[in-house]
C-alpha cells in the first residue's frame, strides 16, 4: 500500500424529497446563488419549481445559467463565470449530471482566478480557491458530486480535459434516487458503465498488496452489476435506483483509490474519441474498456483472474489463470452489452479512418496511463480490437 | 434504504514517516496544543520525540496532559478542560489509541461549554462546538480516528456512556502502519474484534435494501479476517498492519451505517461488563457478539446465512438457512478464539453472579438496540449464553 492522503468533505444528503433541503443547505455558504442547469428536463419534471421555491423561502437570490450541454463547453464556462462577477454570485447550485456539475465547478475556479479558466486545464495554473458549489444529483454516473475533478471541452480544438483538486469537492450533494426515475434506459446503463469504467481505471494497479481497496471496489461493482437490470426492467424500483446512485458515488470519490496508483488510460482515449465524435461518455467507455482489457491483461494475469473470480464469479482455473482472465474480460463486455451499450466501435458508427490521428493528439503530452504505459501505437492497437 | 445524511472531513495521512507531519498539519488550526496521551509507550519507542520536535519546528507551543487510562476517565478529562482554559489551548492533539482520542474529543466538546462535559454524555446538553483535535493514531480499533463519538467513563457510579456529534470528527488522522508494530499480540487481536464487532452493529439492522452497505461490510470484514493473522504471525508485516488499519477506520467511519439502522447493543452491554471488570473492549466484544447472534439470529435467518456465506465463505444449504446461519456464528467464534480473543466470561474469570445488576444498569433507560429490542431479562439470558 503506497501512502496517501484522502479528504473528502461533500455533504452527502440522500433520499426521498431531499432536494428540499437545498434553499436551508445553501444558506450555509451563501446569499445570492447561480443555479446551473441544462436542458428542459429539471422543467418537465417539476424539480425546477421546488428547487426555486426552497431556495427563495431561504430567502436566497437567484440567478440562472443554463443550456449547459453534455461534454460541456468552455465557452458557457466563461459566461458563467462574467455573469458571476458581475452579479457578485456567491454560490453555484449545480442541478443536473455530471457536465452540469463539471460546469459549475469550472465557473467555481475561475471566479476568483485573475487569468483563464482555462490555464487550470492545461495545468498552467494551480488551483487555490473556489467560490462553493453545491449539487443536485439527477443523473448517477460520472461521479462529479464528490469528486475532486471537473472535465471541460474547449471548442478550440475540440479539446477535452481535466483539472482537479480537493477544494473543487462540492459542499453538499442532494441525491433523491426517484429524480432518477426518468431516466432512459440508455443513459441509466451509460452512467453504469461509467461508474464501473471509474472502478477499473483505480482497481487495475501495479501495486500488489491493496487487498481492502481491492474488495471494496469489487463490492462496489458487483453492486451496480447486479441493480443495474432491475432498474432497467423497472425504471420506479426505489431500492435498485438508490443502490445505483449511492454506488455511483462511491466509485468515484477517491475512497476506492487509497493507496494505489490508478491508470485513466481508457478514459483519456475516450476523451479523444468523444471529443471528435458524438458519442455518450459511458457508451465510449463500455466500448473501449473490454478492448484496453485484452490488450493489457498480461501485464499481470491474476489481478485480472482475481477480477474474473470475485467480480463475475468466473471459477479460478489454477492451471490457466490466463483461460480466467479472459474470461473475466469477455464477461465484462457481455454484460456491457446485456444492458443495451455498444461494445465496438462499428455499432456506434464510429469508422477506423482517424485512428491515428485521436492517438497522436491524446499523446501529445506523453504516454498514457501507468498499469501499462501506452503510447500512440498501443492507443491504435486498442481501437482496432475496438474496431 | 432509508434516507441519511452523511459527511466526514477528517483528513486521512496514512503511510509511512506521516507521524513527522505533524506540526506543519496542527499549525493549520492551532498554536497552542495540548499533547495528550497514555503511558510511556510512545516514549519507549521514540514516538513521543519525533512529535515535540515536529509539533515545536512548526512554532506551535506545546502543553501536555498524560496518563489516559484505557476506559477513559471523566475526571481526567475535566483537569484537561481547566488546563486548556488556563492556558488558552487552541488544539489538542492525541497520539494513542481511542481511549486517548475520545479523552481528548471529551476535552474538545468541554472546554467551549459552560456547563460539565458530563451532559453530553447523559444526554443533557447538545454538542455545539468544540476545540480541534487531531489524532497520531498508534492501535487500531476504536476507529474513533475518524467516527463522530467518544466513550468516557464516570468514576462517580462507573458509568460508562458515549457522546456523539459530527463535530467530534478529528479534523486530521496521521497512520502510520510502522508504530503498530510493537503492539503485543492480545491488543492486536482485540482491535481486531473491536472493528468487527463495529460492523456487526451496522449490518445486524431490519432494513433489507441494503446491497451496497452489506457488501463494503462483508469487503471489510474479510479484510481484517484474511491479515490479522499475518500480523500475529509477523508483528512487522507492513502491508498486513496497513491493511488492519485502514479497515478500522473505514469499519466505524459511518460509511457502513449509510441507508441502515444500526444496532449497538452489544456494545452497551460490553460497557456494562467493561464497567465493572477489567476487561479490554474487544474481548469483551469478542465473548458477547457470537452469544447475541446465537440469541437473536431468528429475527432475520436470511441475513445470518448471507453472512455466513459471503463472509465465512459458508455454502449455502438451501434446505436449511438456518443451519448455514449457525455455522457463520459458530465461525465467528471460532475465529476470535483462534485470533487468541476469551470466547467465555468464564475464559476472562468473570463470574455469573452479577448478570442482573449488569442487565439492569445497562437498561435503566430503556430497552437496547433495535434489531432485536433487549429488555433486561434478554441480556441476563445472553450472558447465560456467554457464561
Amino acid at each position: 500500500m503506497i501512502n496517501f492522503s484522502y479528504q473528502n468533505a461533500t455533504k452527502i444528503i440522500f433520499g426521498k424529497n431531499t432536494e428540499n433541503r437545498v434553499g436551508n443547505e445553501t444558506k450555509k455558504f451563501g446569499n445570492k446563488v447561480l443555479l446551473h442547469y441544462g436542458g428542459g428536463s429539471i422543467k418537465k419534471f417539476g424539480l425546477y419549481d421546488r428547487v426555486v421555491e426552497s431556495l427563495k423561502s431561504a430567502g436566497l437570490e437567484v440567478l440562472e445559467l443554463s443550456n449547459v450541454q453534455p461534454n460541456p463547453r468552455l465557452s458557457l464556462v466563461r459566461e458563467g463565470i462574467d455573469l458571476c462577477r458581475k452579479n457578485n454570485i456567491d454560490f453555484i447550485l449545480a442541478v443536473g449530471g455530471g457536465s452540469v456539475i463539471d460546469s459549475a465547478k469550472a465557473i467555481g475556479i475561475g471566479v476568483p482566478y485573475e487569468g483563464d479558466v482555462w490555464d487550470f486545464y492545461t495545468g498552467k495554473a494551480k488551483i487555490k480557491s473556489t467560490l462553493p458549489v453545491g449539487v443536485i444529483l439527477t443523473i448517477p454516473a460520472a461521479g462529479s458530486e464528490s469528486s475532486t475533478g471537473s472535465v471541460i471541452t474547449n471548442e478550440d480544438g475540440w479539446y477535452k480535459r481535466g483539472a482537479g483538486s480537493t477544494l473543487m469537492r462540492p459542499v453538499f450533494a442532494i441525491m433523491n434516487p426517484e429524480l432518477t426515475y426518468t431516466l432512459p434506459p440508455y443513459q441509466t446503463a451509460a452512467g453504469a458503465a461509467d461508474m464501473m469504467a471509474h472502478i477499473f481505471e483505480r482497481y487495475f494497479t501495479n501495486e500488489p498488496n491493496v487487498d481492502l481497496t481491492d474488495r471494496l471496489s469489487e463490492a462496489t461493482l458487483r453492486t451496480i452489476i447486479k441493480n443495474v437490470p432491475i432498474a432497467l426492467e423497472n425504471s420506479e424500483n426505489y431500492e435498485a435506483r438508490a443502490e445505483i446512485m449511492w454506488a455511483g458515488t462511491i466509485a468515484h470519490n477517491g475512497l476506492l483509490g487509497t493507496g494505489r496508483i490508478e491508470d485513466w488510460a481508457t478514459h483519456d482515449i475516450e476523451h479523444e474519441l468523444s471529443g471528435i465524435y458524438d458519442i455518450t461518455h459511458g457508451a465510449g467507455l463500455a466500448i473501449l474498456f473490454p478492448a484496453w482489457m485484452k490488450y493489457v491483461y498480461s501485464q499481470d494475469v491474476k489481478r485480472f483472474a482475481q477480477f474474473a473470480n470475485r467480480v463475475w464469479n468466473v471459477e479460478i482455473d489454477v492451471n490457466s489463470l490466463e483461460r480466467t482472465a479472459l474470461e473475466g474480460i469477455e464477461k465484462t463486455k457481455a454484460y456491457f452489452k446485456r444492458i443495451g451499450m455498444p461494445v465496438s466501435l462499428s455499432e456506434a458508427n464510429i469508422p477506423s479512418d482517424r485512428f491515428e490521428e485521436m492517438a497522436a493528439k491524446g499523446t501529445e503530452n506523453g504516454p498514457l496511463g501507468s498499469f501499462v504505459k501506452l503510447y500512440k501505437e498501443d492507443i491504435v492497437n486498442i481501437f482496432n480490437i475496438a474496431k
